[in-house]
């Protein structure tokens, strides 16, 4: 780009909406600033994957940070607080380490915020942490003026140490794996949404938001895990065309084999938005090798938050990275979203 | 406090300066939530250190993390790029964890800021970065609207590892240990201040925002260094009061000796502002072995940072808990300063 094309292109909420332009922004402009080879980087940035990996020893250590800006701070089903552990500790846990060695909370509050509100933020935090058997360990506070934050932006980086080799990236798929969604699909982000909107009319929806690495740690003993991640910007869609892309194979959906829930189907047919498009915070994609798939769904739904496991397609060879959902009337490509529907849901 | 106090109070920027005011909520609100004993814990969030130090293995996992909200974001000697990295890699430092293994890089940018200027941000942390000898192996970019943020603001979390054992922390000062300092004090607080009120009459006022790990390196090489921090927020004093407090001794300090540049003490008369009471990112002080004193002095006069390092005085059993200056005409105590002169510095 010439110095005055730059100079006049502006940031748009599509740059943090954790799809395309995200990415273009992140190729073109980070990566290269910083993706060069560091000393036993297993995994470094130019993989765009849920974290790092650092070699060190006979150990890999596995980092991962997440800047948190939701709005509301509050919703059906948790808070900023509760987002902001449970959105590092499931990064940690879909790189594969499912207990995090150190989380770190930076928080960057607006002036004239009450204490109380940032207390029960604080107590949020710390119930996910209990749930999640992990600690804070280090943080940081500044105060901005008012008006200069909306609210309480949390940062948390997490962790985690593995035996050296055990990370499990988001680029492991090979053509005959089979694809697993540990739960309902779209429930944080259409929660959000309508809860914007006022369009929750059952009152029954419910944010995912919580830490899934014992539900991680109970699928990485019970099979073969291949790849992971957790959808959150950009929903399934994005998970799942990352992950056949970075793997060079196809992944063929069977689309009713996907669970959403009624309300957030019907909820998102009345906004006009694929519940399949949007932020899940306790949901986990996994590729799994064929032979264990079944004993990992059935080890999933024995965790409280993996009742409703499920194979969802499979890795193949044709329509290398790209994404095709069987609808039950025929076959079409499932594309990513284009920029962000929903600024500062996570 | 009772729950109606609790909910009228409200966040102040002294909650985000560093001293006082900031202890206190860190010791009645966060800490008792986090700061329980986690496995290996050596230093956790209880101790107010720079950063958080796990033992795994026979090794130790330094953690710090800061986020970045200074304004403006460009100052004469750097911008909230270099200053990113610069407090991350010397919170690493001071720790004794002078190699980073990995630092994160956690953008949350305001809608509508230019790309060009995003884009010189990150030059100027690649710039940091290569100076530091680290790489930016994860992050996270966020976007918020127009006016829910106040231009950028930049995470940065590092972690680096050690030998078990291997760090310092800021409370191992002994009676009889030299305090010495790497440079100047005051150019960081006193050059934004004076940007911000356009005092720079001279123009010759520059921030001392730099990586200074090599700098504690060659410290740790030359003696035997038994505490260390940088004096960021809350200044030189801050720094030396929160020593002597968590070490339980005193520290007798020599005016004189402090090295202070005539732009900065001149500024800061105008200002009605102490320069030891101010922000320095790139500058340390030591708690050092007195045998060795002299060694670490002339080893940090070799680097490019050092070369107006000191020995500024000596941890004493009398006034524990306090720092009493010399000033050349008597003794007085050196206090904290309290709340935030100024916001948004760091």
């Amino acid at each position: 780009m010439s110095d005055d094309a730059r100079d006049e292109e502006t940031v748009t909420v599509a740059h943090g909406g954790g799809t395309g332009r995200t990415r273009d922004f992140l190729e073109d402009s980070v990566v290269p600033r910083f993706g060069g080879d560091a000393d036993g980087l297993a995994v470094g940035l130019d993989a765009l994957d849920d974290g790092a990996v650092h070699e060190v020893g006979d150990r890999s250590v596995v980092v991962t940070t997440d800047s948190h800006v939701v709005s509301p701070l509050s919703f059906p089903g948790g808070d900023i607080g509760r987002l902001a552990v449970s959105g590092t500790v499931n990064d940690l846990a879909v790189m594969g380490a499912t207990e995090p060695l150190s989380l770190t909370c930076s928080l960057v509050v607006e002036e004239g915020v009450s204490v109380g509100l940032l207390e029960d933020v604080l107590d949020s935090m710390q119930a996910a942490c209990e749930a999640a058997g992990c600690a804070v360990t280090t943080g940081d506070t500044k105060v901005m003026g008012s008006g200069d934050v909306d609210g309480v932006v949390i940062n948390t980086t997490g962790v985690g140490v593995l035996p050296q080799g055990a990370h499990v990236p988001d680029a492991g798929l090979s053509p005959g794996d089979k694809l697993v969604v540990s739960g309902p699909v779209g429930d944080h982000g259409i929660t959000l949404l309508a809860e914007r909107e006022g369009f929750d009319i059952e009152g029954d929806l419910t944010s995912d938001v919580a830490p899934v690495n014992d539900l991680v740690a109970a699928a990485l003993d019970a099979g073969t895990v291949t790849a992971m991640t957790d959808p959150t910007r950009g929903g399934l869609s994005t998970a799942l065309n990352e992950m056949a892309r970075k793997a060079d194979v196809g992944a063929l959906v069977d689309e009713t084999a996907v669970p959403v829930r009624d309300s957030v189907a019907a909820t998102g047919e009345l906004l006009g938005i694929d519940p399949f498009d949007v932020a899940n915070e306790g949901t986990v994609v996994f590729g799994v090798d064929a032979a264990t798939a079944d004993a990992v769904v059935d080890a999933l739904r024995a965790t409280p938050l993996g009742a409703e496991a499920a194979v969802v397609g499979e890795a193949v060879t044709e329509h290398t990275g790209r994404v095709v959902l069987d609808t039950g009337f025929g076959r079409r490509y499932l594309s990513e979203p284009e920029g962000e529907q929903l600024p500062r849901i996570c």
